[in-house]
């Protein structure tokens, strides 16, 4: 493999044409879409009519002139369409966290109204003990609202099955591990769950544009994810939640199932009812008013990965995360690198992981020279493979920065610093 | 007086340079500043410099460049000095809905957690019938997930003092009344409050920028308000949420005492510890990612309530009230309008109300005309004057209007139709 191998591949590359969609600075190769995902090209414009426009010059009309109102609900569908749900099922709100709160909430709600089922006997959230930890927090926060008549049973990723029993009360998960991108399976674990009478809980914050999720297909029961990683949404963009349809039916006469309950969540928002009647669709879901300008840049960012589509999405993440891993053992491999991610590309996401010993200085190192991923304590280089703009020559020249910093040592005076500056 | 009475006060007035602060479109008089602030022409090139150059060319990178990580409370700051707060009090973050749900639970924990209260006894919060509806629904829905130990008392505006006692937990306001503009006495309310061992909680939404509020002074206990109305940070904008000194200091143990535990509230995030160690400030306020263009967009409507000044917002406001009462009522007296808002300008915020019975063909007429207030149900129409941008010949052309559609009727071809959208 060469750097001429690459170009030849970028050539041939379905998606090719995606990565003029985006605005890319000069004299960097970003690595970091997962955490945040690039600037579409459509978003400032698109982003200015809505400000100069439809809030400049229609005001207060704009809520029904410019459609706002439906805002929330038309970026929800289109979300929809990603990680196979209906268009029903999804809208977008508020953040990843509070969302997990909301659904988490509800899931437990639903258990704890099945007749047969004691809420001490099934007291468990099973979950992953290396999940991110916002989503620990969020449940141990709503654990200790409730009275501690849950518990959050924290294990390993290869635990999981074994965790899920008939005390187990929502399998809480998320999707592809925000450090080292290993994949949960979701069918798998989904049917786990159900059969031990359990929920599943699903952070999409990792997949949703990055892997194929089929939300329906694997009878998941609720899911979150984050607008500003593969989504293109921009920085701290609203997130989704989605609830499958049997449980918005079900829910139908339960006020306060899930307890957020704003305006934006009443069957009628604009009656001023002095009562709460939540709406019976996803609606419910929302909670407050939505930043309509936040909304309309998500917006165009999902347009950027509904036009691609999710096989040529995950053909060319998989192409990219292997063709890293390869580049980086085969040019670093004595340099003190070791594979933190799943090796079989079946079982990850569109991300990879290396550790090493002076992660952060290498980090910096690399973020130096333009190279742009992150470093995640206390070891993990971590890089992230947007498939819409990432090409196969940046591969090549990333792994050959990596190269030139670890064989010079580049990293080294900046290390003490560095070091200084964590502790 | 005469319009040229109005062309004259509009000469004089202190804040007339204000007005160019914003873009206001043609032919539109804008009497609703209270639901949707007005544009501050600022705002889009902020914006496009925050997403062409901070997203675009700055990347994740710009969480540190340009300082996106201190956004929240560089604008929570800003805002503070509107509310008589501290800067190390107020954040942005979230909905006004999700931030009561916050504040109103770490009310009830500081409560519970008083050895010489019992929760049942110290059941009630006590607010105001009118109050905005999500304000009701976000209490209840947080008693519903508490168990039912709380009530909501809901009682009227005149029965507030007489609601508090020592069964109440806490009493939880709006300021300035979402319909009528009637202004509760901040300070009396909560030392009635402290005295009967209880907390308050006040909702800003329609003070903050338009009436002097001084929190600190009152010895409020936590406050909450939104961003889009007076303080013109775009639709939607993010809310702010504010917590006493006194109270953060106490709190400092109890890990969920705020009970939204995201990252953002964690004393150190980018540590990704596995257990929620809050931030000791007003951060643990703080959940998820904020929107940066949203906030980014707030922050430049919050200048544009700075550079004013309360005093003199608050005089204007008076007066630009004061007149609208007295030309309704001089030019359209007996037209059916009834005065909804207090007369006394001391007891109520930046809006005025009147009655009408066809309240809501009336205002379609009015807006039809460029003259734009809103409507609420049953059978209001709101006019709000948010002292930046609005004139006294605004006022006086406003009147004008409203005189000729009532004296001709023009309303009434609309009524029918009007009425069969409504029901």
């Amino acid at each position: 493999m060469t750097r001429d191998d690459c170009i030849a591949l970028d050539a041939g590359d379905p998606l090719r044409q995606h990565r003029a969609v985006f605005t890319l600075p000069q004299g960097v190769i970003y690595l970091d879409g997962n955490s945040l995902g690039a600037l579409p090209r459509a978003t400032s414009a698109h982003v200015r009519d809505v400000i100069e426009h439809q809030w400049g010059e229609g005001l207060i009309r704009s809520w029904n002139s410019a459609a706002w109102i439906d805002l929330a609900r038309r970026v929800g569908a289109k979300v929809a369409r990603l990680i196979g749900a209906l268009p029903d099922e999804v809208i977008c709100a508020d953040s990843t966290s509070v969302n997990l709160f909301k659904v988490l909430a509800t899931a437990l709600r639903l258990q704890s109204s099945r007749p047969q089922v004691s809420v001490l006997e099934r007291r468990f959230i099973v979950t992953e003990k290396t999940n991110f930890p916002t989503d620990l927090y969020v449940a141990e926060g709503l654990i200790d609202l409730l009275g501690h008549k849950h518990e959050l049973k924290r294990v390993d990723f290869d635990e999981i099955h074994a965790a899920i029993d008939d005390r187990t009360a929502v399998v809480m998960l998320t999707h592809v591990n925000f450090r080292t991108g290993a994949m949960h399976d979701m069918h798998a674990i989904t049917r786990l769950a159900h059969d031990a009478g359990a929920l599943a809980v699903w952070d999409l914050s990792h997949s949703a544009g990055a892997v194929p999720v089929a939300l329906n297909d694997a009878d998941a029961d609720f899911a979150i994810g984050c607008g500003y990683k593969y989504l293109n949404g921009g920085p701290g963009a609203p997130a989704f939640v989605f609830a499958a349809t049997r449980h918005l039916r079900a829910l139908t006469g339960d006020a306060y199932a899930q307890p957020l309950a704003g305006w934006l969540g009443h069957r009628a928002p604009f009656d001023f009812d002095l009562r709460y009647q939540p709406a019976s669709s996803i609606d419910r879901f929302a909670v407050g008013t939505p930043s309509i300008v936040a909304l309309s840049a998500l917006e165009v960012g999902v347009d950027t990965v509904l036009t691609a589509g999710p096989d040529a999405l995950r053909s060319k993440s998989i192409a990219l995360t292997d063709l890293f891993v390869q580049l980086v053992e085969q040019r670093c491999g004595d340099q003190g690198l070791h594979l933190a991610s799943p090796r079989n590309s079946a079982h990850r996401g569109s991300q990879i992981c290396f550790t090493h010993v002076d992660a952060y200085a290498v980090m910096q190192a690399l973020i130096q020279r333009g190279v742009i991923g992150d470093f995640r304590a206390p070891d993990l280089l971590r890089f992230g493979f947007a498939p819409l703009y990432v090409s196969y020559v940046n591969i090549w020249d990333a792994v050959d920065t990596l190269h030139q910093v670890l064989a010079h040592a580049e990293w080294r005076p900046a290390a003490s610093q560095v070091r200084a500056r964590v502790t």
